[in-house]
């Protein structure tokens, strides 16, 4: 298939829509919709928060508000997913691109929601609407990088946010660590914590910290859960994170009366099975997945990340690097040391950008990046 | 003074031609040469190697050439740096410009050397041309680095080229290095080397990989000089770097007989003072100004690098980061444990860079840049 260059521009300015409601819409994915007719955008929407109409009902709407609503037979929809064909918390919005009788769609990429699959765009073709697909499907990957895992590879994405000096330290020795970077960084980060559906971190880091974990510094409709990984259910009940929405603690450690007393709070204890010393973070991440959680932002010290790293949870690094030099200090994982270099964990550079006096550096698992961009092409 | 459009182009030119001299004009600096008259390019030309022409004289050598000779009277001339006002090996360029009667000269950058400063800006100007300056001060500054420093701090220009992992490793714990980074991240290494005036290692480098530590993989005309820092003079006399051209080895340990044997194969050794157990690391840095190295090129372990960090040595990072995680291992600097995070050493950000698989981070010493800019313009 191959694509104009105005195809390429509306369905640039369809991902735009979508990134606007990046914070929104979890756990449904961010889908942006683009009318055309005869060279005039005639609509635009993007999918709303859950239970909301979708990015295509949302355009219908804005073309009909705009006075329309005849314009729409025979236009061009260009939507960043595949129009759903089910009926989910809304009726599908494949049926109501035929009942406008609508002339092509354009689509970014599939959706690999078993529910969709395919039968959004059969759906299309069936009444007779020209479907051309995909464009620009990396970038729609990228905004929908966490429902499309869930979807296509059965568990959320990944991503591990990181602070550090050049020479790879978190902290001195002492323990020492605020600030390595400066307030433009650490402000970024806030962006990463409002897109995900969940901030999870380890008991060291609330011990250490006392963080909140919220979002602040930037405006969001919506808080993504918080979770901590308490192997031994140490957490204080008094600890900052109870602050009444919603904490999930995962323990291997069963206290039934500190459980509901934090109920109370807003607080799920999930319990599960250990493996070896500490909890089986695999199961974690089942847990994780079967709620519905599409991107996980780990902001945790250096013996949880050295441990998911180690159980191959981590999709995506996103690290934070100061032009200092520390010397002596806690590298960014704490790992068994290895005899041979064939044994590293290799990772692809996404993204090098300067974020006020500190690097904003992204990397990715490049083979569960490719995995995920065959499901959706 | 503001300048032109065309004066920028002009002027880049220049640059582009200063810098196809890299790796060839050491000691001398680096400069091009464009002259224009009536909006056409007349002729070009740059600096050759020691004892040969200025790049003012090759680039009217090139206008006579092009059958342009009766043309110089009136035409413009864009050059790098302030055209020299002293007999050295050649003539002074300056006379050059006035025996030809040019109009106009635009320099990039004020030349710090004490036989010049000014002094051939003052020339021109007093047989009536019209001397324009700065125009892209800073572009000239990063191609002349070391000659401006050498000039203007009375110090060579220092930079250490180091190749690590993600997380700030240049080896696993049992000294496995090779190799952290890609072909593309060595070869671009090279590049570094054949521009630099000295190539310095430490005996640790020495012991561990015995190299030859000379320019290889690119072509160049012109080999720095290569040197050793071995406080007890340990190097072996068949080490791999003694192939014939010249070594420096600074040492505190005097072993007359050593020397001697080395001394057939081209090797100076310089026998300093210590500080505290060490070596004067300051001392032999005093020694590279006073034999005329501008720039310094310095490929070593952990140890070394943290005790030219800690001198204040260091001016310049060239960091080949692999996309790697290797776990325990060693850090980029040997230093000593910091208490508080405000005396670590800062840098800035100047450049990122991706090379095959791996980044190419750069980043200087900001006061030390600042203060050569100033000199300059």
């Amino acid at each position: 298939m191959s694509f104009s260059e105005q195809d390429h521009a509306y369905m640039r300015r369809a991902l735009a829509l979508a990134e606007k409601v990046l914070y929104l819409t979890d756990p449904n994915p961010r889908v942006g919709c683009v009318i055309v007719k005869d060279g005039i955008v005639i609509g635009e929407g993007a999918t709303q928060k859950v239970g909301g109409p979708h990015a295509e009902v949302m355009a219908i709407q804005d073309a009909k508000h705009r006075g329309y609503a005849n314009q729409l037979a025979g236009s061009t929809f260009y939507v960043t997913l595949e129009p759903c064909s089910h009926f989910g918390r809304t009726p599908p919005c494949a049926d109501a691109l035929v009942t406008h009788q609508v002339g092509r769609v354009v689509v970014a990429s599939l959706d690999p929601n078993p529910l969709v699959g395919g039968k959004g765009i059969a759906k299309l073709r069936e009444a007779g609407i020209q479907v051309d697909y995909p464009l620009l499907a990396e970038e729609a990957l990228a905004i929908n990088t966490g429902f499309i895992s869930r979807m296509a590879a059965q568990r959320p994405w990944t991503w591990t946010k990181l602070a550090c000096s050049l020479d790879g330290k978190v902290a001195l020795n002492n323990g020492v660590s605020q600030w390595i970077t400066a307030e433009p960084a650490r402000r970024d980060g806030q962006h990463w914590r409002a897109r995900s559906s969940v901030v999870l971190t380890g008991i060291g880091t609330i011990l250490k910290d006392n963080p909140l974990l919220n979002v602040r510094a930037i405006a969001t409709e919506r808080q993504p859960i918080r979770a901590v990984i308490d192997g031994q259910f140490q957490i204080p009940e008094d600890a900052q994170i109870f602050n009444g929405s919603p904490v999930w603690i995962f323990t291997h450690t069963d206290n039934s009366a500190k459980r509901v007393r934090l109920q109370a709070k807003n607080v799920d204890v999930i319990v599960l099975p250990k493996k070896g010393e500490y909890i089986d973070l695999a199961e974690v991440w089942q847990v994780l997945m079967q709620r519905g959680i599409n991107e996980v932002h780990v902001e945790a010290g250096p013996t949880l990340n050295g441990a998911l790293l180690e159980a191959g949870l981590i999709d995506e690094l996103l690290i934070y690097m100061a032009p200092k030099i520390l010397g002596p200090g806690q590298s960014l994982f704490n790992l068994p040391a290895l005899s041979d270099l064939s044994a590293v964990k290799q990772f692809t550079w996404v993204e090098q950008l300067a974020v006020g006096q500190d690097l904003r550096l992204r990397l990715r698992a490049k083979e569960r990046w490719n995995t995920l961009l065959q499901a959706i092409v």
